[in-house]
């Protein structure tokens, strides 16, 4: 069997202006980077049009296991599947970080015969978005800690910065540093510390810019930490704004790339989906919108934290809305949800299947009830799953009125989708009236309680006093109207990993909260988030090579 | 007057295709960047050979003041000078550090109606080389504390780590830190510190570097630390190479983009003119040569700094010979040189000129007498120099055979610089005889001594007792064999920066030594070097900032 970089690298992609003219964007609009990456260069101020546009349909899954779900790959095979059954069709992704490729996942920009390419300049560089970001962050931390050096006009506790310094790279030995040693000359000592640049708050806001001009106001209302009467200073304040934007300014111009099948592929911007929103950027989005009939995007983890939060946040500032929706699932991984382990998974085993699924009954009932969206199940078939196994699932969504689509994208491309594109574009074509989860206006205290009640299926929260302190604080700055991001974690609906399957009866407990005012959000923390994360013993970096002739090999 | 951006903001651009063709470089060549910049991909098996090729000149000046001397103007305007009579010229320079620009200096691409454009992308990400190689720094780095965190089985001694992490930012909060903090999941505590990237041995690495094979022997060559038995620890032992050749195999293609002018400017690769060797890459300097009859490129500092380390290190890993020299100075800077203060610059002062002189003579002097090269002055020249003043720098160059001509390619661009090309196509088509200061055999000692009394005019060396045991050492383990990268001030010829003109009788306290086995030379410092500046009271970056239709302001 051929590894993905193998499959890639068989592949004879068609120069990006060949994919770009087919989706009816002309040369004028693209800035090359070398012959198969392009930016698209749109007139900022040619607003996006909802009714004008193509429909989005929202790929999620149900809450991830060890086994794996293969999302991307599903939202990557689904764009190629709707291609084939003759729609004009486009995909819109996250760009992966270079950080994980060294570490221990490998690529991040699908698998099998469902990627896209070039996949090794995908996954390392790409046009340099990362950096650029790395180093708007970066200039602002080195204001930061300039502005203390020559004075501290502003009056910056040195225990109060928030801010921290990114590098897009695992790299443990940076999360807790003390820097600014050896005298007076070379700064001020204090604890700092590193994030992975994914997890910086520039990513949010990029992501979540609609125009250069937004991108500006944003950049300016970041909240890098507090005087020593608890006053915000922000970004604006200390004159880092403009300079940050000139940093971002062509890395917000959305890539486009193809598929394996030359399908149009937006992928640009990368959050976290834990303390950030976890989907592509808005322009991509928009731009996919503007060209292709329909797009098909991912939103990170399942329905109850990556959605969640593309409803509540990305189409709330951007007037995004989706069609339709895709949840993908496999029969291994609610095997996984009724309580067996990952070594009995080749078993017929309907008793744990019939426990695990109320994991996918809950994502759905979210979508339809929670967010008014209609959806469609996509089971990722494996050689091992049961005739038996795949009709009970089928059963199951029927009841719910949701119709279930065997996809082998992975192993056949576009051509293990037809069914589920099919699917899709009737759904698509219905529409959907997307409901927000809370109103903006409801107190901070009142959307948790709106989020686990109506999301997670849970009672109800419970505050950290530390918590409490810092929500009223917010409140009494008046950043109580800014949507919440939780930060949980994605194996449960509820806030301990450990309860898989349909937890009922628990409430979340808020432990710290992050105010990321720039990017328009309050993060909330069940948990501890690893925010800069290490490499394993033997990283994949050490594997990684280039030829003679300068072509990767080792990537996976 | 019209700023630089402005200046550089209101020429139309020529496709870089175009800018290309007319070389000979073809569209299959390119990788383009945007419309107007590009990588050329070249067969890297296709050897470079001196007979069939341009020729080179080396732009280097008088030992620097604070009035400035204009050498990558003069080297951008004396391109287009050539382009003007007739010449089928290319320039090749470094590529500016993103760090810098956010701090004093602005941009630096040239100035006035000499530059290189354009000039905002130049001076900010570019094609994303720095970034490639601050991400290949790091990665080692990363290795580095993961495989001590595993266990350390090569027994690195964490007191004795040379491999520092690096950012392209002005930050001296992260000149000296400590990291590893926050328990045993967290890394190791231990001193660590960033430097520049333009100062990471990658940096010089990536210039010295022939091909893609070249490349990853050097990278595997790294010695990044000592074990607690002294024993060198390399990048391969860490098996970092090949995924630190990946992140740099895109970076390591030459960029073109145009002077304004649209001569074919080759700016690639830009280390550190102390710690490193200071000048742009040998592929650059070599691609520009194949496609280019005459090449100017600018070499760090003055004779006794770049120029040094261009004939000794860079021409000896290479194979490029300089056919002719230009230097540059002003009637200003050599006044400072003869002892008067900056506001005394403006009168005619005969004198003090006198007293300067003797630094350019001694420029001149090390050019034809110790590198055997034929050589120009280029005499920058300002409203307020004086007839006299000029007529006493011809005369006294004349005495030693060297022709004086003015240029005013700042004002005028290529136009400026037309009598100055004369001679340098007279000078470059009688040829050169380049010799080696010394032999790579000699020993470390011997080195030095030759490098002080041959190019300095010193008399000799002292070593403090560190360096010498550091010497004794590299001896000892076999790398005795390499050349000398002099860390040495170049605001004079001895280690002493207030010893203006041409001082006599000094000794050279070498006060320490690193070893850059990967770049292969063995760097000698006779101070402290910095290399992680800091950012000004008010930093430039506060001014920098880009309007709604995306285009940069405030960089100068």
């Amino acid at each position: 069997m051929k590894s993905d970089v193998e499959i890639a690298q068989c592949t004879t992609l068609k120069p990006i202006e060949e994919v770009a003219e087919k989706m009816g964007v002309g040369r004028s609009n693209l800035e090359l980077y070398g012959d198969y990456k392009a930016k698209i260069n749109e007139d900022q101020n040619e607003r996006f049009d909802e009714e004008k546009n193509g429909k989005l349909i929202l790929m999620t899954g149900i809450s991830p296991t060890p086994a794996g779900e293969g999302k991307t790959t599903t939202s990557i095979g689904l764009a190629d599947a709707l291609q084939k059954i003759g729609k004009n069709a486009a995909v819109a992704i996250r760009e992966p970080s270079v950080g994980p490729v060294f570490g221990m996942k490998g690529g991040a920009a699908g698998g099998g015969y469902s990627q896209v390419v070039p996949m090794e300049d995908i996954n390392l560089h790409f046009t340099g978005d990362f950096h650029a970001i790395g180093a708007a962050n970066n200039l602002l931390a080195a204001m930061i800690d300039n502005h203390i050096y020559h004075g501290n006009p502003l009056n910056i506790d040195t225990r109060k910065i928030k801010w921290k310094r990114v590098l897009d790279m695992n790299d443990r030995q940076l999360r807790h540093i003390v820097d600014g040693l050896h005298g007076k000359g070379n700064g001020t000592p204090r604890e700092d510390g590193f994030e992975i640049t994914v997890a910086s708050e520039i990513m949010a806001i990029f992501c979540l810019s609609n125009d250069i001009k937004d991108l500006k106001e944003k950049l300016k209302n970041i909240v890098i930490g507090y005087t020593t009467e608890d006053a915000p200073v922000t970004a604006g304040q200390l004159k880092a704004h403009g300079a940050m934007a000139a940093l971002l300014k062509d890395a917000i111009k959305p890539n486009l790339v193809q598929t394996l099948e030359h399908t149009p592929a937006f992928v640009h911007g990368g959050p976290f989906a834990n303390i950030a929103h976890g989907c592509n950027s808005i322009q991509a989005t928009k731009t996919a919108l503007k060209y292709a009939d329909y797009v098909v995007t991912e939103a990170g983890f399942g329905a109850d934290l990556g959605m969640e939060k593309f409803i509540n946040i990305k189409c709330r500032l951007s007037g995004l809305r989706p069609s339709t929706t895709v949840v993908v699932a496999t029969v291994r991984a609610l095997k996984l949800h009724g309580g067996i382990s990952k070594t009995e998974l080749e078993k017929e085993n309907i008793q744990a299947l019939e426990k695990g699924l109320p994991n996918l009954l809950q994502h759905l009932e979210i979508m339809q009830e929670t967010f008014g969206v209609s959806t469609v199940v996509a089971i990722n078939k494996f050689p091992t799953d049961s005739e038996a196994e795949l009709e009970k699932v089928a059963e199951q969504c029927r009841e719910q009125g949701v119709k279930v689509v065997l996809s082998e994208v992975w192993a056949n491309g576009g051509s293990g989708g037809e069914e589920l594109a099919q699917e899709v574009v009737r759904l698509a074509d219905q529409g959907s009236q997307t409901t927000f989860t809370y109103d903006l206006k409801d107190s901070i205290i009142g959307k948790l309680e709106k989020m686990v009640q109506k999301v997670y299926g849970g009672k109800g929260i419970e505050l950290t006093r530390n918590a409490e302190k810092e929500i009223q604080k917010l409140e009494a700055l008046g950043y109580g109207d800014l949507p919440v991001c939780m930060a949980k974690t994605p194996f449960s609906f509820s806030d301990d990993p450990t309860k898989i399957g349909r937890p009922r009866d628990f409430t979340i407990t808020i432990r710290d909260v992050k105010l990321s005012a720039g990017a328009g959000f309050i993060v909330m923390l069940t948990g501890n988030i690893m925010t800069m994360p290490g490499l394993p013993t033997s990283p994949s970096a050490e594997s990684i090579d280039v030829d003679d002739d300068g072509k990767i090999v080792g990537l996976y």
